[in-house]
């Protein structure tokens, strides 16, 4: 790195400004990021949120607590709003024991880190049982009943890293972790293992919600990490059916609780019934600390209001940050919220949603006509300098998708940072606040009170 | 993440895909990312660098042991050719003292990590004088001769974290390691402390080069962390003039010694004599492990050529790939280069560098005329569904630079990571293997090889 190319560096910064600057747009945009990177609240605040809480399930005790964070945290902020919404949230436990062991032939015993799947149930005690491998869901759903039946089921089924979208590898996989049990259990399986859905190879299991359906008996299901899971598939095609698994769980489901959305409010000027939400999710799994997923969304989301505060921008419409909860295990927080709006006869003209993580910021995804493809498309200049090169059409998110059902016609939008690194973190105990990048949280906080404010101004 | 985002996902991925299936080169790219994603070298090559070799400062014995190891690896992915060429760099060794303490009034030492900056005299013996603090570059060179003479200067001035990209704030503060100790010594400095290059607030001091000017008196430079620059600039700011500083450091410049730049190549079809380069710099600066800066460069370079090899493909031009020495204190492998292919009447026609991390990917920059700025647009659509968006005009590299003054209008590309994190690892002890993720160094590798792929069908 030699000092000429600093010189091509200023050049092509002030160049790239010039045509910008002469906007109340750009101005006040180039504010928007000036805040965020230099007086920004966003980092601190997620790291409060990791190490003051800690990873907040929701029933828990931390979700408990992390509600009246946010409320304090929104109240300290001077927002013109700040109320908490009631949701009845499904209450599930990991509880104490959680222990996995292989063995073949020989009897030795291995030792293998494992994870329940949220909501499955306990094993009562010891369970032990002949391991079969499946390398697909397909296989497994094609496999004949008395190839399975009193076995264990292990689904070795990997993401496909030829993705450039890892999202895209984590749907492919995603139907294995959430119906493998009830695959299984159709065959007479007694439980089941499946390889965490990580691109990458380490040794921690990564957890995440499974179901049971109605008629076909539960059996425990728990995930294993990628590394572990490599070894267990060589160790089972060496040892064939002499190879068992043995585990002990005591995760049960308990009563619905009581727990809450937090939401703070910046009133519209010219506007004040048309409401624009953005937010995240406040719960998390119980592994880690719920930092990328989805700690950075709502704090995303917090500072987004936060900076348009502090600006003093008069917005036209009402502008709500939702701090959503119970998004990881039944989405109370979004089903509740889009079915009060209705109730309250709330005029919802547009929703944004963070949930993919603290990384550096890409660009937005549009859920809705072509109109409002357009309507984005129409911000790539003004945002590019922030380096925002995607918008496109794509999913908003899964806390603002049931106003879609309520409000036929919403715009939903997506924030989309870099998705390369988020299935290292997602669900597993690395999720923890040190794996968040300073800089990449802060522009992701300002790519989103950004294009909020766009919104506002352009809907 | 619920199901329904899935759907979504896979309907998105097969339009983005579509319109591009049906050309050649489209699915040769979709072949080379596919390589590099579930059969790539990359990541164990990188890890072999950084820990069998390690950090490898020019005329060190790692260096060396670089150079063997590059052109066995070379010779062992089959290129057409593989090579040294010779080159005198220059040799400065850290030493094994380094050690610095601030005090104050009431004598109580506050030690304090410092790291030499390349090229730095040594102490001879302990030094110690009282501080004097600039907050900037422009202050230190207006200060007045009695305010500077027989102290130690501390020079805190910070990147500036509202550039977006960060390559713009390290070339606002590049002028303060390179020129300090001259800039101070000329007002009677007896030594000179700087901030580390960092937009992070960590302990780890950053090094890098510096210059001694004719004439002008050599005194000792290093740098001390973003955090301590702030302790210590608290302290002087309470103490005034009872704050001084101690520091010993037995750094020293010994002869220059001969190295090598590492060839391979693969020979053109239809054009064998036109040749396009491609590189990375193999020296590192002597603490971490140059994962970054710049393993990761040639590591992508290194694995274009083996994928192109893999694949088969048949190029028309020769393309060769080029371990850089000398980068960081000298650049003598890049000045070596350039004079060697001009005297021996080489043809070169383009030039690719990758030494900005191995980060995800981003796009290129283009040091050229209009001709191939538009040339690199017409790249855009085929690697959009890389997530390669930035086709800009911009630096090539400081290793290819010197092409240009032999071959005026050669146009010099620069591979573009997201640079967010780049300046946390740079030049200190966290540039390490751990801190390279593997998903976003091999689409680096990826996007280096279509680059390259792409510019020798279309030059």
């Amino acid at each position: 790195m030699k000092y000429t190319f600093l010189l091509f560096a200023f050049i092509f910064q002030l160049t790239s400004s010039i045509s910008q600057v002469n906007t109340e747009d750009s101005l006040f945009i180039r504010n928007v990021f000036d805040e965020a990177l230099t007086e920004g609240k966003a980092y601190e605040d997620l790291r409060s949120l990791c190490k003051d809480i800690g990873a907040r399930l929701s029933g828990s005790a931390e979700a408990e607590m992390a509600v009246e964070w946010s409320k304090l945290k929104m109240e300290s902020y001077g927002f013109d709003k700040v109320y908490l919404q009631e949701v009845m949230v499904p209450h599930w436990e990991r509880g104490t024991k959680e222990v996995g062991w292989y063995k073949g032939k020989d009897g030795k015993l291995n030792k293998v880190p494992i994870l329940a799947l949220g909501g499955s149930i306990g094993t009562d005690g010891i369970l032990s049982g002949e391991l079969v491998l499946f390398n697909s869901r397909e296989e497994l759903l094609n496999a004949k009943r008395k190839d399975v039946e009193g076995k264990i089921v292990f689904l070795n089924q990997p993401m496909d890293d030829k993705l450039i979208t890892t999202f895209q590898a984590y749907g492919g996989c995603y139907p294995i972790r959430v119906f493998s049990a009830v695959d299984a259990s159709k065959l007479g399986a007694k439980a089941v293992i499946i390889r965490s859905l990580s691109l990458s190879d380490h040794e921690h299991p990564h957890t995440g919600t499974m179901t049971y359906e109605e008629g076909v008996t539960k059996v425990p299901a728990a995930a294993i990490s990628t590394k572990d899971a490599d070894l267990l598939a060589a160790f089972i095609k060496t040892e064939k059916s002499n190879a068992s698994f043995i585990l002990e769980m005591d995760c049960r489901k308990l009563e619905d609780k009581l727990s809450y959305n937090v939401i703070g409010e910046m009133t519209g000027k010219t506007k004040p019934t048309e409401i624009i939400s953005f937010g995240g999710h406040l719960d998390s799994w119980d592994v880690g600390e719920g930092a990328h997923d989805d700690g950075a969304g709502v704090i995303h989301s917090l500072e987004s209001l936060r900076i348009l505060t502090k600006l003093k921008y008069q917005p036209n419409r009402t502008l709500r940050v939702v701090f959503f909860m119970n998004e990881e295990n039944g989405n109370m927080g979004g089903k509740t919220y889009a079915k009060e709006a209705k109730a309250k006869g709330e005029n919802h003209v547009a929703a944004v949603e963070s949930d993919r993580g603290g990384f550096s910021p890409r660009g937005f995804s549009c859920d809705g006509d072509q109109k409002h493809i357009d309507l984005i498309l129409s911000f790539t200049e003004i945002l590019k300098p922030y380096e925002l090169h995607k918008f496109e059409k794509g999913y908003g998110g899964v806390d603002i998708g049931p106003l879609k059902d309520e409000y036929p016609g919403i715009p939903l939008f997506g924030f989309i940072p870099d998705s390369q690194r988020y299935f290292d973190f997602h669900h597993n105990a690395n999720d923890v606040f040190e794996n968040v990048n300073k800089r990449e949280l802060e522009l992701g906080a300002a790519s989103m009170a950004a294009f909020i404010y766009l919104l506002d101004k352009n809907l």
